[in-house]
């Protein structure tokens, strides 16, 4: 069974239960309307050694930023503010006094930059590899939660920033070439919680969703669950620097966002969000009609198998 | 450094980032206060295999129920109802086929007890074993809420059952004696969802948590919280069949409650939640002024270093 196999199995398991209020399985979050206007959202990711991160060559530091980064991007995602996480981590009696410090600090710093609570957790002892799950709630208006299943026929298709460099970054990792810019990129992302927050607020930004597996893939959720297509005009991806195009749609983990935007206000969308951060944003395609993920190269179809990363 | 040591550590270490609302570290759930009257409780606990289950000794399904089964108890001792969870499981390839359907059946069926919705998580590939977290959400009058700090003089000490069964089911799947009773117990903790929202609504109990270290480790931190002390009447502990003193006092996961209520009220309290579950509630000693926890034995003080179960 495929890892999207496996949760469409458990939703089916869970339909009959109630759910008490909550919107659940099937975007970067869940979602619990409040009665004041706002909602709160959930999202919890689990980080295994040497299938997320290696010890060797990555930082405890590094380890920490990282594994409170990917949540906040799914927090990001939702359009609204990170407002607090859960840590649990699994520690094996081996690792280097001092370890568990270093990465306490590393997740401090993240927590530290966009003031998001630590309210909880377990801590224990692992008899394998270092186990790290964060649980991540955000909170902000309902009015500005951006969900997958929103996306409309002529949207434009809109990435934050680059793509590739952190998928060079683990080819690099794993030929042990540890000091590479996409290395260490890949080593500290960092989650686009501002930019989400302020996407959030602007109505005529449709569906947002975070790139965690790569586009070629998590486009795909975007597509589905909004019933309909999409052509990518890949001569437009912003490839990264050291990067390359396949890598910079099917590598995971950039943690860059993914939105579609009313095609009336998209270029004083570009304007407003250059003018507020000072980068781009890029327009790489448009959604279509029908459920087909269209590649074209200048303007001509072009027929190719990318997936992004499966977790299975 | 110790578990609690670390614990300590992490709550210096975010002092200054503001708490977003949040009630944070320190009791069975944080708590998360909204505008109508109600809060929202959260909770997360790590499983890990070898330390916190056996592969061998507890089937799939058990493995489901008992990680939820935990998380609901810590929600049940903060006196409201559990709402929802979010699972994060990280599966070794090495797992016959079938685990993981096995494992979904054995947490869905105790999701479906108490109608709790699963909104999210996360599937992944484990190098090493099993790993499990939890985090759950509850909800209820804030009024209700029940926290460990809140104990008083005076109050009398209770508990909801029989202690000591998983304590000692414990040492018989150690001794790989796995059909016992009290093996079976361990196995298959029942977490008092019930009792414990019933018991969130009665203004009389005071202080609340569960067990899940043991008496002897899990009531020194409502004394330290709630600054106070406690005489506890060892003849009145309710030692579950097949297991002894040491194990109900010390032994782990025997997830009842354990709670204090104001003297005057008691005997009431006995007699409703008799009449109410048909099951009595234990009283076994009383808070006392200062901070020493004092084991007596018919009114006799004993010496003893009795402690719970410690992770690290």
């Amino acid at each position: 069974m495929t890892e999207f196999g496996f949760i469409d199995y458990i939703a089916n398991l869970f339909a009959h239960i109630p759910t008490n209020d909550f919107e659940g399985i099937g975007d970067d979050c869940a979602i619990l309307p409040l009665e004041n206007g706002e909602s709160l959202v959930f999202t919890a990711d689990l980080l295994t050694e040497q299938v997320h991160f290696l010890r060797h060559a990555t930082s405890a530091y590094e380890i920490g930023r990282k594994s409170l980064a990917v949540n906040l991007s799914d927090v990001a995602a939702m359009g609204v503010r990170p407002i607090a996480t859960l840590l649990s981590i699994a520690l094996p009696s081996d690792l280097p006094k001092g370890w568990a410090k270093e990465f306490m600090e590393g997740y401090h710093s993240l927590s530290d930059e966009f003031s998001v609570a630590l309210i909880g957790g377990d801590t224990t002892r692992s008899d394998s590899g270092i186990t790290i799950n964060v649980t991540a709630i955000g909170r902000g208006s309902s009015a500005n939660i951006k969900r997958r299943s929103d996306a409309q026929s002529g949207d434009v298709i809109f990435v934050t920033g680059e793509l590739g460099a952190s998928g060079s970054g683990l080819q690099d990792l794993l030929a042990r070439k540890f000091d590479t810019p996409q290395a260490v990129a890949h080593r500290n992302p960092q989650p686009q919680v501002t930019e989400g927050i302020w996407l959030g607020a602007h109505r005529e930004v449709h569906a947002m969703m975070d790139l965690s597996d790569g586009l070629a893939s998590d486009l795909r959720h975007i597509l589905r669950r909004s019933k309909v297509g999409a052509e990518i005009n890949t001569e437009l991806i912003p490839i990264a620097e050291g990067s390359d195009l396949q890598t910079a749609l099917c590598g995971g983990e950039d943690y860059k966002l993914l939105f579609t935007v009313d095609p009336f206000t998209a270029d004083p969308l570009i304007r407003n969000f250059h003018s507020h951060f000072g980068t781009p944003i890029y327009p790489i395609g448009r959604i279509t009609e029908g459920n087909k993920l269209q590649w074209l190269r200048n303007g001509s179809p072009i027929e190719t198998d990318w997936q992004g990363f499966t977790h299975f």
